[in-house]
């Protein structure tokens, strides 16, 4: 069916999952501003605006560069700013609508001298991931920053953003505590600051969580089509993950209960997830369908090693053995599905080939 | 000096790194069939044949026709032969000297009744790694592929191929003995068909072991660049390291101390290491030179995490803070460089980018 790893992408799976957030969004009252770094793609980005989403948030200029040139006019730049991409920033700011986001007192010195546009500006807050931003109760840093955005005509200070990244590892039972304590580290910005929007929601929280008090926006993206990471945690079932890579088999080792596929980690990337039976597994495995769809993911099967071609499967019983027959290629349900789009580059979707961003 | 993560490549270092191997393997009197997957790219392919290389090895199809679209007119494919790529292959058996590889018996029987042109097929045999391969002892099944390969008028039987990729977790003291070890269940083969050539040599083995008994080729690849994966056990020192990633420096945190580069898991893949501290480590941290070049790692530096774009550099004292300075980049010896190389897809090498082969 194909001649090589191939990402298939299943529309239907993807819309599903991008009008349930569109919708609970809309039943929260909250800005639905989906990030698209999770599928880089201008085809996929044109489903999201059948319903109604309008602003969305990028990882990188470049990846902004591209999806402007598709039409979207607000996007959120959701890193840190760099200067040293200060002529296309810029330029875009010239063209669009441009949310900035500044990490700490540095970046925000960078942007305020080299700014030439009107720009919004989010200020980063570490939530609690210990990643990149201002610490939520470092008023001192947060008043400074704010004083250099507001003697600058062109940098309008709009409020902050947050990615709850410390998410990513608990399950969904967990979420709503931690999504409470997320939150209550913020809501005290929004009094002291009480114009200030607050830009939230990594894809656990926003999926999972029903309150988000104070919260203005939701910026989940590995939600539009979900992983094996997130259905480990139980934020999502198998059956709601869009991508899955077809792999050509290529050897099987009965005696050893193992079959080796094309697909490694330059077309997966290399994160993993523990799955149900405690095993690291680089994705789960599943039967390809004539039509390109794919089934359950079979029992007893799953992808215990990578390297940079070779996947192999460890097969846990003579039944999961026979259960894959004589197929020529299995699907990976991987991992982390933003890291293989971005190594893979191109999906297959409905019967044919589309590219998604060229790296940059 | 760059406005995005750029990976640099040095070309003294890289040759250095090729001659070396050149020479030993001429010292030795095997074959230096190096595997052009780590680099893939026709400039560094180039500086190969400067040191009598005219072999190759390569790990897919398509990195194989990029290579002969170079000029380079033997090639082997250090990868179970895949079917659905038959008619590629057919098609380049026509234009060079190719030599394919067979790893199992269904493997075998796909590529006899596939195959419409003369090639040479090696045998993979799994000589400890647990990967790919027919068991060394499993004389039925040798035989059984041999006598199939006999059969047919275009399929000629040459030899062997191991890849001892279990030498990768192993310190350069160890080296030797696992060398000896895998060798040895290497030997009957040559004593129970003596035409048989032995293709072999992972990058520990061939740069630290000094005797290669019965082996007729050695297909490193990573030894042109090293990483600091090569470099934590002892096979390189980090100096012979030819790739760094130069990354922007977005945000810096004293207090926690932590730095935030632009470089993360779409730029470096996401393999690690573990530092000689004990650190799990995605990469080394150096300070970059006006020209392009770097300086030696930094102690109390490394790269603890990574996520999709972000790169959160861990600075173990204020002293090792100050010697960042204001630096605007922070170049990233990387974990692994093949990955790495593959994710960037481009080099900077002497004041200007190179792009590698394109995704297939």
């Amino acid at each position: 069916m194909f001649t090589k790893p191939t990402l298939i992408l299943d529309e239907a799976k993807c819309r599903k999952n991008i009008e349930y957030m569109a919708h609970k969004a809309k039943q929260l009252g909250v800005t639905y501003r989906p990030h698209f770094k999770t599928h880089q793609s201008i085809v996929v980005g044109r489903w999201f605006r059948d319903y109604g989403v309008e602003r969305i948030a990028v990882s990188s200029i470049p990846m902004a560069q591209y999806f402007a040139a598709d039409g979207w006019g607000d996007i959120t730049i959701a890193f840190p700013f760099v200067k040293q991409q200060a002529d296309a920033v810029n330029e875009l700011a010239n063209q669009i609508s441009l949310t900035l986001v500044v990490s700490s007192i540095d970046n925000a010195k960078d942007l305020v001298s080299l700014v030439a546009h009107s720009v919004n500006i989010l200020i980063e807050i570490d939530s609690g991931q210990g990643r990149t931003g201002v610490q939520p109760y470092d008023l001192e840093s947060l008043d400074s920053i704010i004083n250099m955005l507001n003697q600058n005509l062109l940098t309008n200070f709009v409020g902050f953003l947050t990615h709850a990244g410390h998410s990513y590892g608990v399950s969904a039972r967990d979420i709503r505590e931690l999504n409470n304590q997320t939150i209550s580290r913020l809501l005290p910005l929004k009094q002291r600051y009480p114009s200030a929007v607050l830009s939230y929601g990594d894809t656990p929280t926003s999926v999972v969580a029903e309150t988000f008090i104070g919260i203005d926006e939701l910026r989940p993206g590995n939600n539009a089509f979900f992983d094996m990471q997130q259905a480990s945690n139980g934020i999502c079932s198998p059956e709601q993950i869009a991508v899955g890579l077809a792999c050509p088999v290529v050897a099987r080792y009965p005696n050893r209960n193992l079959v080796a596929i094309w697909g490694g980690a330059v077309h997966l990337s290399k994160d993993f997830y523990i799955d149900a039976a405690g095993n690291k597994s680089f994705g789960a495995i599943c039967r390809l369908n004539d039509d390109g769809s794919w089934g359950q993911p079979i029992g007893d099967l799953y992808l215990e090693s990578i390297s940079q071609e070779h996947g192999m499967v460890r097969v846990g019983s003579p039944k999961a053995m026979e259960s894959i027959g004589e197929d020529d290629f299995l699907v990976v349900l991987p991992a982390h599905s933003c890291l293989t789009v971005d190594a893979m580059g191109e999906f297959w979707v409905n019967g044919k080939y589309t590219k998604a961003m060229p790296r940059y």
